[in-house]
């Protein structure tokens, strides 16, 4: 198939949708995009979805819980899914999720404007960035039933009152009691393509303007806590200190000597650190600090995590300390559908425009989706890496190149 | 001369003085011992020195600002001086600066018990621990005029309320507008001896009682900022990083490098770590850390100084990153004088128990005596080197034999 699309109006579309998202009545806060579940300014955002899909002729519905489907077969038809999220971060910019869900109108615009009659069903999870009830991933996780009856009346809470979920989902009109009918959605998914903007610079700076996500990466997030000598900074001899600070430091260069070496993508980070007490004139007496660990083979970053908690506790050993090496939580990697992934790069190919097959480093509603639906991810670069910040930007004609692809990726597996 | 010291009752009087001024009367927390200036607690502890001085007939007076000064003879005589200071830290313990004093207060004392007719005035310096107006050896900066009207009259503001030092000093009954007389509290001292806690565990881990202080360690305060780049932790490759935490690591172990190759008593400490944005998924964008390098011999810690300085750029460069190296407060050593110390030592030998010349790494109001007296300072032990906390425990027998030991090195030096 030879769509023929002209790319020009494509990314004309999606810079207008994009433009009318970011306009006052659509974000919170008029320093960056700020949207999330439940607000007058996320329903909006739906609702526009919904005329630009009712017009051309999508079914439009919502779960129990706000999770947009729109779709141009009768239930029960198998179709194909694509979309994103379209709620943001607090701080957060344009692209970031809208950028997918927009893209995914535009596969919908582009198969009704060549007559493709491609079956589609597109979906704008509610809640990806846990902006309304610091929970990552609600709808598709509420989709899975990776939630309870019990997280969803009582322990997931507005960030902003304090009301629960249950609460906040009923007073906007929903049926939160029905939240296991939310898996429905999926039932008639023969796969699933996400669009989303990269949030890192691999496609940045190798030039391609196109990555085909073959595996979601999982993660080790750990905890270390070394324990020293809170002693006087002047007065103790440097051959009677306990210092937890050096194990924290030869903890960070073997970190990334470990990470480095395991290859297949696999990364480590120490992002947060804290030294207890924190002051100029006083040896640290302890020190926690955090580990994640990632990648998108299992056996590569969980054999770096293993190393570096026993590393930790030799480290701090030798200097006649103790550390404590403590896991918080692990996701295992989730992989693309390999029938999918060919597809998108078959696609890319046919343009002639650079792409590059690579792993997602950051967590995606995909997750979830890909444990009952062969699915695949489509990347975009976004300007310096730069996401969850009003500074954020990416290029239309390349979300426009990604319509294309996932269009032509459909038609040859439908 | 040999006094013949009865040393057990040396002892039990520091003890019990240690005790008494541990009371409820005589601190302002019940967790922990908290005594500053102007409070009823510090006035007590004063009226309490004042009384026991008096009853060895010693004139007591104080400064323009409230040091406490007593003398056993007329103004314009030649006086030996002994003290220390009695207020604490907020979380303080019995020992730091009390016991000192307490110590003088025994050589006083012992001086009229066995007669010897030294001629010795006792000084017990004002806000040596900064818990009232945050100002480290106010009292002592004051006598050396190392401070300004505006100072006193608007910067230095109460911890507690906001007023200023001046205000609180005319409310207790003091004279600030005559600050500068202070200084006449030294001119008649031919030398000065300080008696402290330790602060640090030389003593103890080397199994001696006393330490012949032959320098306070002058030091470098230093920031360094190290500006890397704010990515992903899951999405951003290993090669693609600028991670400034380990900028921060290599400088850890570089800087301990260092100050264990200086030798000549130089540390170095890396206390305050403070990490943007802080997240356990996010790689830093930016790190800032202090540097406290320390000791004795200026060219050793200055040195140190400087090739961290340099380090840190060369580091942060090596990974194409930028650090800055901006020097906060530096204050040279203070060195002992020779003649005080000698005495101090011969009496120490005399005593038949262990003692160490060493250093003092911590600041001490004898900073500032120095510059106009010969002086010298005796430590004892602390327990496992703790103080600045209501952990903090010391030996009388320990304090009792400082007080013997500084009666006799006088002894030999009026």
């Amino acid at each position: 198939m030879a769509t023929g699309v002209d790319r020009e109006r494509s990314a004309a579309r999606i810079e207008r949708e994009i433009e009318t998202l970011s306009r006052p009545d659509f974000t919170t806060s008029s320093e960056a995009i700020r949207r999330y579940a439940y607000t007058p300014e996320y329903r909006r955002t739906l609702d526009h979805f919904a005329a630009a899909l009712g017009e051309l002729g999508f079914t439009v519905t919502e779960d129990p819980v706000g999770t947009l489907v729109a779709r141009n077969r009768a239930p029960g038809e198998p179709v194909f899914g694509v979309g994103s999220h379209c709620d943001s971060n607090r701080n957060g910019g344009r692209y970031d999720g809208t950028m997918g869900v927009v893209t995914a109108l535009e596969v919908c615009r582009l198969n009704e404007e060549h007559g493709l009659g491609l079956p589609l069903q597109l979906v704008s999870f509610l809640e990806e960035e846990g902006s309304g009830f610091g929970q990552m991933l609600l709808g598709s996780r509420i989709m899975l039933e990776r939630v309870t009856d019990d997280d969803l009346r009582e322990r997931f809470r507005s960030l902003d009152d304090g009301r629960s979920f249950w609460e906040h989902a009923e007073a906007a009109g929903y049926a939160p009691e029905r939240w296991r009918e939310s898996a429905h959605v999926l039932d008639d998914l023969v796969g699933w393509i996400e669009m989303h903007i990269e949030q890192a610079r691999v496609l940045q700076d190798t030039g391609k303007r196109i990555g085909v996500v073959n595996a979601i990466a999982g993660y080790v997030h750990a905890d270390v806590h070394v324990q020293g000598r809170g002693d006087h900074a002047g007065a103790t001899p440097m051959s009677l200190r306990l210092d937890p600070t050096t194990v924290l430091a030869e903890t960070v260069l073997e970190l990334e000597r470990l990470a480095t070496g395991a290859g297949h993508g696999t990364v480590g980070t120490v992002g947060e650190i804290e030294v207890d007490p924190g002051l100029i004139n006083a040896i640290a007496a302890s020190v926690r600090f955090s580990l994640d660990i990632r990648g998108p083979v299992e056996d590569a970053y969980r054999g770096v995590a293993r190393e570096i908690g026993a590393f930790v506790e030799q480290a701090a050993a030798a200097r006649g300390m103790n550390a404590e090496y403590r896991e918080r939580q692990t996701i295992p990697p989730t992989p693309m559908d390999d029938r999918i992934v060919a597809a998108l790069e078959t696609a890319a190919q046919a343009t002639g425009e650079p792409y590059r097959r690579m792993h997602s480093g950051a967590a995606h509603d995909t997750m979830c989706v890909a444990e009952r639906v062969p699915s695949a991810m489509v990347f975009v670069p976004c300007k310096d890496g730069v996401s969850h910040h009003p500074a954020e930007d990416a290029s239309p004609a390349d979300a426009a190149l990604a319509a294309e692809i996932i269009l032509e990726a459909i038609a040859t597996l439908v």
